[in-house]
């Protein structure tokens, strides 16, 4: 395990990307405030489906926002990968984060979605960075609560600050939209792999040219395994799933080694 | 093995983040037209370190693309996954590919620089869509000589569309960027795992406002194994990892079972 550097008040960088602007971002931060300093970093603008992108090909700005004339955070016109290493690396000098957390998403980041997650590429970057991070959504995009899933992603902060997090792996955490009282506990669980059916609706604008936009909804789910992150909240259960980014996979190395290349 | 249908004359979608201009792209259609039909859908523009990004908060549009009188392929304003989504479910009925290939890319996608590359995120698209899809990359920012990495991709797909691919998984090939005679065979690599030591270029702008651009580079590449991706490409191999989109760290599943949550 590694374990954070807890001080006497821990240090947490929040970040989410639904922008600054979120009401899941309050919320996290006005429950991460009872347990340690904050210190958030966030998109400017929505940033939904931005994968793990970062921005090389023009540069950042940076603004200080406010709310009800209280310094709230740092708008930044990027990324939230972008978010958390301008952070680190610009932001803040000699003292760094204990914990990240990126959140509360509206809109679940289960299965296949987490590879075009920016919620859990801001995690991603913060356990590329050495620090316990993880990710946390509920699984909803209708009109939502979060004070459960804020109450615990500062449970789940204080016991990831206690326990650190296995080496390059962050907590991915799936909240069932359902009132606290038909929550059915916690499920440890892996990435699901259902996968969507697709359509593109062809559209024409007001000036007569064609556009597309992307619709689709999951497919099989009923043939995803029990312990699937996505069965987890359909049974109501908190889904809490590792990940890491080793991309490899380590049993098709030795089916590969079998291949003849004449160079 | 997942194998792929063959037709007399295979099928093969073409896709880059380098955009639909770049020479990556040329080489390796003027290649791959040898030994198959070719459909090319790509980014308008370039799309760098997009990650797996899509598109959902605003529409696509698709342009014909010609050059030199004649058509080449489908312009897209959208990242590299967005292509292979808006080939296979909108410009294509209902003859689907055989193969995807994404490349050449101008510049290595290895390592930690797995997660960023929008030439993978093309690869990892097709995988998901059950397509055989390999992702090709000249590990230089150097000009390069495109012709020895385009024949290469054209070997690998007649291997790939005879002996089809695992479940799941692509591959990630990276050629070393040296003389066709220094290149010292392929090797089966995993995802190394070394990081950026970065920083943000703090500058101020013709309106006297303050701007950051993110610069780095890896650092400890001496100590990845010896079966990493960089350290095929140091060695002057050519490097072949198989990756897959399952994110979850199942070593990390039965430790974090043993964790009390008290809802």
């Amino acid at each position: 395990m590694e374990k954070p550097k807890t001080s006497a008040k821990p240090f947490i960088l929040l970040v989410n990307d639904d922008g600054i602007y979120a009401p899941g971002l309050a919320a996290l931060a006005k429950e991460i405030r009872k347990i340690g300093e904050v210190f958030i970093v966030a998109p400017a603008s929505e940033q939904s489906a931005v994968g793990h992108a970062i921005t090389l090909l023009s540069p950042l700005r940076v603004w200080p926002f406010y709310k009800n004339g209280e310094f709230f955070g740092y708008a930044v016109s990027g990324t939230p990968a972008d978010c958390v290493k301008i952070a680190y690396w610009a932001l803040l000098e000699e003292k760094k984060p204990d914990l990240v957390i990126s959140g509360i998403n509206h809109g679940s980041n289960t299965g296949i979605n987490v590879i075009y997650s920016g919620t859990a590429s801001a995690a991603t970057e913060g356990t590329i960075l050495g620090i316990p991070s993880f990710a946390i959504s509920i699984a909803t995009y209708e009109e939502v609560d979060f004070s459960f899933a804020a109450r615990f992603a500062r449970k789940l902060a204080t016991i990831v600050l206690e326990k650190g997090l296995p080496p390059r792996t962050f907590l991915n955490v799936n909240i069932p939209p359902v009132p606290e009282e038909e929550i059915r506990g916690v499920a440890i669980t892996r990435q699901g792999m259902a996968v969507y059916r697709e359509k593109f609706d062809r559209r024409v604008d007001p000036h007569k040219k064609t556009y597309y936009w992307l619709t689709g909804h999951k497919i099989n789910l009923e043939k995803e395994p029990p312990d699937a992150d996505d069965v987890a909240i359909m049974q109501n259960k908190i889904s809490i799933t590792p990940i890491h980014y080793d991309l490899t996979n380590y049993e098709a190395l030795n089916e590969l080694k079998e291949w003849k290349f004449e160079l």
